[in-house]
């Protein structure tokens, strides 16, 4: 199943800087494996914030919050996550739309 | 460029049976174009409405406008845009993410 | 995987009684057919409108679409999804809470 | 009477680790006490965040205030209640339901 | 239990003179007798509004439910409920205040 | 002249208890003393949260202002205040109601 | 007492051109002896919108609303009352300012 | 002085259609005559939507109202005003930037 | 031209007594010499809360801007302006009204 | 491509005022910068706050992403952007308007 995914981070201005490096690399490692395990579909920034959008895919609401609480960011994340059905004119290859 | 955009049909319940069967028919047909064409990337519905949200490509947000304009229930939409950057983590294939 | 889906019905007060009346038949039945099926599981009144509250359970978000798009009050709903995952306190009797 | 409450916990991301693992073992504690004794019946995770929408069944708002009040989080939670109301389609099993 | 109960009347402005007439007469005599039976204990008028603030006392929500539904007026209110907690400062005379 | 209150008090859960502890005895003092002076005639508890909503009565604006300043906890609390206005079915006994 | 208004006039545009003009007129004549009982002290249009904000001096709530209640356009208005206390900085005249 | 306005058209989906036509030729006309006389600078369309967002310009917020009241399409515009002022690093060319 | 500006003062309920009462003054004077200048026409306290609605007369937004940042409590302040225009109906005596 | 880019700085009022002075005086050449690669067009201040509005002009929402977030501000910065299409009423000269 797909959900669309909206990530604010409010990680503080003042925050440590090296510790912040940290859990950006950290958070891009997790990112990466989430992407490979086909959790993370896309990803994109909304311009002018630290803010994604992305598509996720999970069996179900709890392998989806399993995957969003792994990022090393987790704590400092504001998420809103609306569930997709399937719409008959997807044009997504087969295979990749929702059943 | 990519876009979200999130649609809400607005059409009236009471609406002439047989005219909302077209209009829907020619907006199924009119989105099938736009995904032929690349402006319509992705397509999902958002369960229980009768809205939308896509993913869409577009030159400019003229071009989107142009686009979205296009659709029969053009009159009867709530459309909401967001412009979409890069995001260096987005698993997208090369050639597929925005530049 | 279960849902939290609250329903406003947003039928005019000026609706044709009888039609009202056979509509008001027509979805109870629709109902009791959907808590036969296990999607609905329980369903609450909020109190002072005609709105509901009810936990719904269905394979994905394009089922429970579905069936919600199966009341025949449908085309006069206004419907809010809301996803659940499982809560390690959820006192719910095994084979009923989310896996 | 039963309710249905939304809970976002609020606890700062920096807070003392060892504290915060106290508090929510504590916490689970408290849960299960409460749904041992009737007050908690269903208690679901909103996916992506440290939220929790739950079904309490309690004597009337002062009670459910009482029950809420003892959560060892409670000075950390932003809470919303709704009250719920009987409705004729509630497929719930007798004795379950709100009378 | 106590409730706070707001109230807004949606009649349209270009309804039947007479039949308005008429709904605000008996709307006025079902309160009285709301009244009478101690479901409605306070109400006021929202200055510059078609609108109330009451104070309801109910055995629970079906109880507060069925009686905001008994208003003549019931299918164009827009209602909003606040179930009411008993506070230590209260100064009502005992056998007044929540149990 | 009634003025309908609502208080949120958002001291911080981190805040010293001793200080804490005296600012709840004065307030308690506080409201008991608006109360003998009919300032405040009604006060509810809104259930899981540290608010409340009472009834007030002042000679206008500025008195209900220098009252609510009274509170020791004035720095601490969000406050909103709705003017209440005479309904011709409130069921007050007379001499208690607007006039 | 004085109270801030904020009113938006809510006359559907194809409303009967006659009537209209008429209800307008009466709306300026009504706010005339308004104004001539010092009732309304000052009158602002907001730029774009059939809409005002204006200074009204009344005894309490209830004379308010029964003079806003007496325009002639009430029943399309959307009315928003805020209660408006002294301020020790206030530059108004003496007699002019709330007591 | 210059002023930021949005512009949401609500004609309905149902409007008779030459007369629709009409009106927008009519709007086109007064927008070009608004420019003429310097008081709208630029004009965006908000894509998706039968929305604008301006740069206008005018003696004052009384002057702004006539000139927007002046459109044909007044009675069916949602408008909303930001007065606007220098920014020290605006780089408007002179002459051109607010005084 | 003349502005409806609402402040809220957002100090910290901690913040350091002696600077407060600093600030408190500074701001009392500065508020009576932008009266003086003609800058702020009214002032009223919005009850229950430290903040304020007032009416000001400035020569354009920059320089309401000016006057307002003047103010020493202005880095606390969220400050809400709306422009307005005149309205035909308005009671202001002759020269105090926006021309 | 345009956008309307709208900024509010959340620098928190006690912060080091040589830090804060640095900032700004990096912010206003960040700017001026960025006007002379034509990514800023017009800038304004809202009065009353430390917030601006400007007409920002990019080849797509990354490159103005990676603009925004080169001002020194950036992190303390609340930032909302409107993709701007074509309008054909649009008074801006040849050149300047979106293609």
């Amino acid at each position: 199943m797909e959900f669309l995914v909206r990530i604010d981070v409010r990680l503080p201005p003042d925050f440590d800087e090296t510790r912040k490096q940290e859990l950006i690399r950290a958070e891009a490692e997790r990112a990466k494996e989430l992407a490979r395990r086909d959790l993370v579909r896309r990803l994109w920034r909304i311009p002018g914030r630290w803010s994604n959008v992305g598509l996720w895919s999970a069996e179900d609401a709890s392998a989806l919050h399993e995957a969003i609480a792994s990022l090393p960011l987790f704590p400092w994340l504001e998420v809103a996550v609306t569930p997709l059905a399937r719409h008959p004119s997807d044009p997504a290859p087969p295979g990749e739309a929702p059943a």
